[in-house]
Parts: structure tokens; sequence; C-alpha cells
């Protein structure tokens, strides 16, 4: 279906409000059937032309990184990248009260970026096909630039990272969004990124391995199984999305679209800051550091660590060959989630707009103590296997959730630079509850999006989620009429 | 002067964006002149009914409090309060790359909270009459609530702190502001505070020592030395005012006004939050603790800590005496300012609204290194006795500002719970500037107040400015027309 969109004066590209070339880049869907066959076809492509080979290998065998005897702390050689620490967690009057994990440790913040720049009044987006040692299936599509702060102070040694000027050196550009947040605060100790988009002018051209892409096109392939990755969804669920005055909306994308401008819904915006306030300041979370050979329940053997129950994750090695990368070849210990995520938003139309069910949720790595989450965070075999815990709510809602109500249902791994074949299953389900538990609360769209312009208020997951509900917000992703 | 201000239907009292309760409280000048002097005939009162002795002790006669043989740490026995400890600071690329220096650590977060309710269409605000031993002259206008975790928790086992119920359960009330906020970056490590404002119904009256205040009274106050607390000013900058078509207002007030709806003004939004995220990936500063008696250059001695050079602060015992709280006496370690503090706004009308200069300022004990501060925030008997070091941007600018230009000029204490006679001379200066160095950054009256609900933006100086220059928002404070 073509939309004939109402093309209004070129003044702002970006600038105003109603950031008409983003709008138009939501309802760009002519041809974007054929278009995401193509860009599926250019990943294959990119798999055959730029192979990426990992190997498992034992911890003790990986080149570069050490592990230090007294403390079992595994670090690379040069004091760089990361490194893997034992911490204990201790929540005050928690489901589970106290426990020490494994926990990944990466103070510096990196540059998550996405350059856009408008082509005939339509917002495109640099998107690379990019491979990750943990990413099943090889190249997916990433931001512009993906640097941790070792790459463009180039520990590796190795080449530059393309356009990463354009984010450091930015005088001449736009910033379109530029904030840091989380990442998961299970597994992380503090880490942070700075997204950012920030929009350059038409010399800036795609090299090789780079594409430009419409918001429509994005939200088609966001509809595929690992194609669109964490650090691109991330970075755009920064974009303030509002189509004003799309014509020919379905019911649940107008429903979205009338949610954009509501800074008050259900609840006023004040009362959201003051829920989240008040969890800060009431949730008792403390973690302390701890040998990482000293974390109860956890054990090192036969090359990698795992937790003496099977669940949660593995910590493994992977030897990786790669081309056309800074750096050709390297070794790296990894995370490997024991059992596919589920990370679920409810969603309902109140008082004739969208609202979002979100939990407040403390995570041990946060640095914040507690953020934002969606309406449902689980592993769900874990969940099925820890019978004399409580399954948390809402999660008979989603695994119930009958297909007409399913809004949204794809498989997306986690980041794989850090994580090993580690996928969540994103879901967004139209549903409502009949009463709101304590820490949950029924947000807008347009909070959401205020929330999103500082830091630390969603958590990574809900960040990814919020990505896919904003693919639901114009007809083209879902072919709604 | 007397407005007639067109009063509105009463629906919403507080509610929606205009919040006329708000407005005609900070209109309600009717006898604010007579009130001032009522209000300070009360606070002498209250010094003579509830007298507080505070008597200058050796810091090794503190009852109740010990130091640490091997690292000096001053600390109660109970392990509660707060403590006094050393920290190391290195800040990369900073004037002093690298220095040592006592610290208070208190990491709980307490309670700043006003009770506003309305009466006859206009908001008031409960404010105690308040000693606190720091305090330059007893007594002094403080919050309905000034409470830390271990006053709540009842560590003190004293007297139950009047109103605090409505802070901790607000089932039934409206929550006007909730924020945490940071206190002062260079003498406390990591210390917030939850900044709130809570409406309540008329049931709710003034016990001995309360009273209920207009904010045009409050605002009549600001200009005198040393009444408005600094927790009071804190929590009232968290307030969004706009008067919404007030009639009659001189040209800084219209500024002012004009101001207040602008989410951008010389600067984006998004180019504020770029600016603040960019100072927070790229200014380094790192502290560690090191023991108190290795804090290189400070000595403790004839029963206090100074530095060698006889600037910055000392640390000094106190034995107090009074009436009328949780407990009747009571010992304590207090810092010391040596000289009065300086911090300075200036403003400029631009685009036709008023503009305030703000810097991006690293102080070792924030929570998140950077927030923004005045213009110019000092100890000018410091900068002048560093003859090396170059006197900070617009320092001269203040200093020599003439009559004319100096909107508002008040001397008021610091935190007087901590603070021994710490004195600021906050000012507020119309100037523009023919260059913005790096760091700086005009903001809209807009800009603040969105900043001001979101945790860690302004530094307490910059809030205690900001309740100042909304004093100068209606021709009240000032006797303009």
């Amino acid at each position: 279906m073509t939309i004939h969109y109402p093309i209004r004066p070129a003044a702002g590209q970006w600038s105003g409000g109603a950031e008409p070339a983003l709008a138009r880049s939501a309802l760009a869907d002519v041809a974007t059937e054929a278009r995401r066959t193509t860009t599926l076809d250019w990943l294959a492509e990119r798999n055959r032309r730029q192979p990426m080979t990992v190997e498992r290998v034992d911890l003790d065998d990986l080149e570069g990184w050490a592990t230090d005897p007294a403390t079992g702390t595994i670090h690379h050689e040069s004091g760089r990248f990361f490194s893997i620490e034992g911490i204990e967690v201790r929540v005050e009057n928690g489901a589970v009260s106290r426990w020490r994990q494994p926990i990944i440790d990466q103070p510096e913040v990196g540059v998550l970026g996405i350059l856009t720049r408008t082509d005939d009044g339509v917002a495109r987006f640099l998107l690379q096909a990019k491979a990750e040692p943990g990413n099943p299936g090889g190249h997916q599509l990433s931001p512009t630039v993906q640097a941790t702060r070792s790459n463009y102070t180039r520990v590796h040694k190795g080449r530059s990272v393309p356009y990463l000027e354009h984010f450091l050196e930015r005088g001449r550009h736009r910033v379109v969004a530029d904030v840091r947040q989380s990442e998961q605060g299970a597994w992380f100790r503090r880490k942070r990124n700075r997204n950012m988009v920030v929009e350059v002018g038409p010399e800036v051209e795609e090299q090789d391995g780079f594409r430009w892409f419409t918001l429509a096109e994005i939200h088609h392939l966001l509809a595929v199984e690992n194609v669109v990755n964490m650090d691109s969804r991330t970075v755009l669920s920064c974009l303030a999305l509002g189509t004003d005055a799309v014509p020919a909306l379905g019911r649940f994308a107008a429903a979205f679209q009338a949610s954009v401008a509501r800074i008050d819904g259900v609840n006023e915006m004040t009362a959201v800051l003051s829920a989240v306030t008040e969890a800060r300041t009431s949730i008792e979370v403390s973690t302390s550091p701890v040998p990482l050979n000293e974390t109860t329940g956890w054990h090192r053997r036969d090359g990698l660590i795992r937790h003496e129950s099977g669940a949660f994750f593995e910590i493994v090695g992977v030897a990786v060959r790669a081309s056309g990368r800074e750096v050709d070849g390297w070794s790296q210990p990894m995370f490997a989630a024991r059992g596919e995520g589920l990370a679920a938003f409810l969603v309902h139309e109140k008082q004739g707009v969208l609202h979002v069910l979100l939990q407040l949720r403390a995570e041990p790595g946060l640095v914040d103590t507690v953020e934002l989450a969606p309406s449902v965070q689980c592993t769900p075999a874990t969940v099925r296997s820890l019978r004399d815990l409580p399954a948390p709510p809402f999660f008979d809602v989603v695994e119930g959730a009958s297909a007409p109500d399913i809004r949204f249902d794809c498989v997306m791994s986690e980041e794989g630079g850090r994580f090993l074949g580690t996928e969540t299953r994103y879901v967004i389900v139209e549903a409502d509850v009949p009463a709101v538990p304590p820490g949950y609360l029924w947000v807008t769209v347009g909070q959401l999006q205020e929330l999103l312009r500082h830091s630390h208020y969603l958590n990574v997951q809900a960040r990814s989620l919020f990505a896919c509900l904003q693919s639901l917000s114009t007809p083209s992703a879902r072919g709604e009429s």
C-alpha cells in the first residue's frame, strides 16, 4: 500500500516539533517488501564475502587474556576492554535476598551512533552490515558506529572506525539525540553507552558495507528474526516519532499516534517521575565486589564457568577469525544465556490513547538501581523450572495470548560482542489487566519519548521493545490499513 | 502594589498546565511588606523561645563520635548519621590534576519536603521556623520536613518528625514534585536528598513553629539575609512557575515569563542535553578513598582539621543545646568554609526571552561527575589569593557589575546541619557576554524548569539561584511595575 503523504514546506527538514522528514521516513513504504528481500540478500552476501568463524575454546586457552590466580578475575593482558569479576548482591526484602554471581565489568562509555540525512524530504539512516561473534546468523544491521572507548582511542591498534569523526566532532552537524543509556543490568556492572543520532548533509555517502534506510524499511526488518541488532534498536528508541496527521491509519496506529502527544495519560508525568524516585529511594540493593572464584554456586571447570543449577548463563571462551574488521582475529570470553529470554509489553487503549505497562525493576549492575522495564522480563525456562517461586506478574497473560492480540512477536539476539547466541523473544500484546500491582504503571508513548531523552529511565530490554512498538506506529510495517 | 489577577475557574487548583493557584500565589502580594516584618518578628521570637546554643569543642572531645586511629576517619559510634573521610581526586587535564581532601560521607537519601494547600484559589506553602547549629542568626525558614533517613527510621530515638507521614504515605495526596538532587559536590561524597512538594487538603493545619506562606511572601523573604534556608531554596526550585498572562509586568518579569514556555531558546533542548552528555563522557574525574590522616596538606591539630594554606574549609567540633528538637542536645563535627562563597547567574534577554548562562562543572562528590552550575561559582578570597591561577570566567563581570544591572544580591547560608556559618553571596546580574567559552551555555527558564524535573542536572548552588530568579518573575518581590 502506498501512502500519499502531503509533503510540507521543506523548511525544517528535521527542525521544529513536527519532524516531517522523520514522519515521511516512517511512511515511506514504497517497495519496502522488495527492499526487505534486497536487504536480506545483502546480509547473506556479506556473510559470504566477509565470513566470521567462531570457535569455542577453553577459558584457559584464550590468547591475550589472563586469569588472576588469587581472585579468578578474567581480564585482558592490556588491562583494557572488559573483565569478568564477581559481585555479591543484597536486596532488602527481595524474593532472593542475597546471592553472588559473575558480572562483566566495562566501566568505559562507548558510542552507538546512527547518522541520518534527508533526501527529497525523507530522513534516511545509515546502518552497517556487521558480524559479531555472538550473532546467530552472522551479519546484522548495526548502527553506523559501534565503538567502545578502546576502539576510538585505538587500543586495538587496528583500522580506524568509519564515520566516527561525525560523532566526536559534531560542530557542523545537528544532534538529534545524545544520551547515555544502560545495558543489561543482570550481566554488566554499570555498563553504559552513549546513544547518538546525528544529522549530516548529502556529502556523506555510503561506504562498502553501509546502506541508507528509511524508517519504514527498518520497521519492516524489525519483524525478521536476528536482523536489526540490539545496538541499532536502542539508538532507534531515542527517536521521537510522531507522524502528525497521517491519513488512513488503522486502529492500533491511530491509538499510537494519539498517545505520542500525551505527556499526561492515566498517570501524570509527575506521578511517573515520582514512582521512579520512590523506587530508587526505597528499594535497597547493594552490591560489593567479591572474588570471581568465591561466587557461591558457580564453578569453573572444563574450560568454562557455569552455575551448578544449569540455569542463568555460562561464561565461555571463543576464538574469532573475521575479515573487514579493525583486526583480523581475536579471542575473548563471552556470556551465553541458558534459554531464550522473554521481554513483553502489555499495551492497551485507555482514554482513547495507547498505554504501555512498565515495571520498576532493580538490577544489580544498573548505575541507579532501578529502571523501567518491560511488563514481563524473564527467562521462561527458568520460571518454569523454579516451581517454588511464583511466576512474574502477567507471565501467563503473555504465554496465553491469542494470535489476534499479539501485535509484535520476533526473536532477536542481544549484543553479539559480549553475548554468545543469546536470544530474546520480544512480544507486544494488547491486553488490559484488572489491577496494577505495586511497582507497575501505565505510561503513554509521549511519556516514554520524553523519558528517553534522559539517561537511565528505561532499561535496554524496554528500549528494544519500544523500537518494536514504534514500528507499529504506521500502517507500513504490518500492512494494516 | 496590588495586582488584580483574573481568577479563573476553580477547576484544577494545581491541576493542568497553567497551575493558576501557583500563579496567584506568586502574585498575592497583598500586605506582604507587613507580613515580612511579621515573619522576621516570628523568627526572632522563636530564637527567644527556643534558643540554640552552639559551643566550639575539640574534635577529640565530641561526645558520641570517634576517630579511627588507623585512618583518621571521624564517625558516629552508632555507625549512622555521617562520617568524615579522605578522598583523592584526579582530574584529567584539570588546572589542578590531583589532590586529596576531607569529605563528608552520608550515603543515605533524606527527605526535604514542603506541603502545599490551596485556600481561596491561592497556593500556600508550609514552612517551619527551625534553628540549625550552623545557621547565622538561629532560626530560618525550613521546609515542612527536613529528615535524614536516620530521622525517620528513628535512629535518634527522639520525637517523631511532624508532617512526615504526608511524604512517606502519599496515597491521598497529589505529588507536585519528587526528585532526588545533589548537594555540595565539593564537600559531600554522593550526597543526595529527595526534594518533594506534596499538595494536601484544608484538614492539614499549622502546628506551633510552622506557618503557611504564599510564594509572594517567600519571594520577598528571599531578599533578606539568612532567612530562607538552603533546603527550602532547593525544594522551591522544583516548582514550575509560570504566571500565564500576568498583567502589568515590568520588563524583566515579562522577559522571565516569556522564557518560561521556551523549551528551545538560543540552544535547542536537545543541544542542552547533548552538552551534558558530552561533558559527562569526556571529563575524566575519578575519586578514590584515602585515609583522612593521609590527605596531603590537611592537618589535625588543636582540636580541628585545616588546610596548611588556610584556604578551603576547616573541620571543627560543636556541642549543641536546643529545645523543640527531636533531641535536646548533641555534639557533631561540622565543615566551616573559609571565606564567603559567590554564586552568580548572568542573565540576558535573547530573542525576546530571558536566558541564563550556566557552566558544566565537575565536582568530586557528584554522583554523575558533572552538573550545570551558576555562571560563576567560587570563593572570591581564594580566587584573589591564588594569583598564579586565572580567575574563573565572568568573575570580573560580577565583581564589577553596576547597581542597575544587579537584579538580586543577598547573602544566605548553606545547610546549617553540616556547615558552620558558611555563607554564599547569591547574585543575579543582567549582562551579555561577547563569546561563550567551551563548557558554558545559555538556557531558558523553560529549559531549566524541565531539567529540574529530573535528578542531577543542576547543582545545589544553581538551584538556590534559580529559586532567587523565580522571585523576580513577578512585580511583587522588587516593587517593579
